[in-house]
């Protein structure tokens, strides 16, 4: 197995990066609050497929004790993605991959802008899981990985050897992967739900559930898809229009669930409206498309993150 | 001065009937709750203007006992519009003008369709004003009323003998009317204010000026306005582009409001959303002009209202 650089380990990073080393890869986790805690009692995982602990993880204060490593997993949330920009550039090397485990659009351009690494891999996580405290992290549900290649020219890459090499360390590590040859076209796919379901989760103060049961919240989540749809054509990617369908009997089909942002918003952390709303308007925007309702979540969620207090 | 039936005795209808009924015109309340306290009680009016009370105003509890009146004023909540349709045909005879002073679309061509009134009037009411308890009526600020004929061609009806009567009975009691010429267009920019204001107000849970206050709410503001004019304009009303301006710098102005529909929301009263945003839709529709963002705000409060809980 590769040797791992995990820079985020919370709900996802810590949960993939554990399971990872869990199954004989060197991680090395580079931690900020939940050093101590993990130095002294190491790594919890509670999880639907098994719980197990890491009792002396390779853990980090700084990047610059990380060995050089093959893959550096970023798994923080996009709101802390102007610390790569410090860190990102350090742990690079002309051989090492940078894969995204995050959501939204862009971030991968901002790391090829930051450093040169071998590739840039973009990780679409389909994950419930959180962090209930410091180094413990608990795995509800799900678990695939979306990987794909980005590309310079915002091309589809096609498969390429560093995905095919995460891909396999992943599945060793007993995860299900999925390869996909179009990076943005699978990012707008993932921007699908979370365009809807995390805005109206935040914004109606409910959950997936009683939105699903209502005909005229069901309707909105359906127009809503359908401007994710008019995004991701703005830049050349057919999402098929069955794929909305598939997206509602889904999450049907799932437990009444709160959405990442809407626990981001109550606990009064930074919501992920830059990477979820604002990189897709804009990139549809530069090419022509206006997102009315999308522009509007946005603004209502940007509203709200700056007068937390009226909720 | 005309004689008067006033249907809806609240903080609109409450405020204008008394003030008729203070300068000497004959008013005849059709109350419901408020019966028993004003029989005991009367009617009392505080206001900016002057405070002031009707001792023994003419009071009913049902339409029968109401003399034939030249004018009905309908004053209920939009939402209990309903029931015009079993009291108007007994109060209207080929002579009554019948005054809806409400918010929203379409009414009066409802009223068309119950009886057969000699004229319809629409009425916009900018008023601050609210009921504190039965037979007890605080106008806050401001009271002008702008009223418009209907025509049952949709087309502007111009200046009417009946609207200049009504005109004159509501200066004679000291409040000011302005005078239009075209019901729908007088609607539509009522509209402007009311469909973001009122929606934004409920789902953001604020304020005017904390909207004001906000860059990008400001912004989404402007939008909803700006598809408040394509709505006017797909039936062929143009309110210009500086009315938008306007109604911001008049808004600016205003002490930090909560609008109607808040209050409804927050007492757990049914909001006006058929009216205000509903029925504006479908005109809009017909026409074949979709809303998008007004459409969201639609459904996102019916939501609300649908699950009351969750806020």
């Amino acid at each position: 197995m590769q040797r791992y650089a995990v820079i985020g380990a919370g709900a996802v990073g810590g949960f993939y990066g554990a399971r990872l080393a869990h199954a004989g890869a060197e991680v090395h986790f580079l931690l900020r609050g939940d050093f101590e805690q993990v130095s002294a009692h190491g790594l919890k995982v509670e999880s639907k497929d098994g719980d197990f602990s890491l009792p002396a993880p390779h853990i980090h204060r700084s990047a610059e004790t990380i060995p050089p490593c093959d893959v550096v997993l970023v798994a923080l949330k996009a709101v802390d993605n102007p610390a790569l920009a410090d860190v990102l550039p350090g742990l690079v090397t002309p051989g090492t991959t940078v894969a995204l485990f995050q959501n939204g659009l862009g971030a991968e351009d901002d790391v090829a802008r930051w450093c040169r690494p071998r590739a840039i891999l973009g990780g679409l996580c389909f994950i419930c899981s959180h962090k209930p405290g410091p180094g413990h992290i608990r795995h509800l549900d799900y678990g695939r990985v979306t990987l794909a290649a980005w590309s310079a020219d915002g091309r589809a890459a096609g498969s390429t050897p560093e995905q095919a090499a995460l891909a396999q360390d992943l599945e060793t590590a007993g995860l299900p992967v999925q390869c996909e040859e179009d990076l943005l076209l699978a990012r707008w796919k993932k921007l699908m739900w979370n365009i809807p379901f995390n805005g109206l989760c935040v914004l109606l103060q409910t959950s997936t559930r009683e939105l699903m049961d209502d005909p005229g919240a069901r309707n909105l989540v359906r127009d809503l898809m359908e401007e994710v749809r008019d995004g991701a054509r703005s830049m050349d990617r057919n999402v098929p229009a069955e794929f909305v369908d598939d997206m509602m009997a889904y999450t049907q089909s799932m437990v009444a669930y709160q959405p990442s942002m809407q626990l981001d918003f109550e606990a009064g952390r930074p919501m992920e409206i830059e990477a979820i709303y604002g990189r897709p308007l804009a990139a549809a925007a530069r090419h022509g498309t206006r997102l009315p309702r999308i522009g509007m979540l946005h603004r209502a969620l940007a509203f709200l993150e700056q007068n937390p207090s009226v909720k």
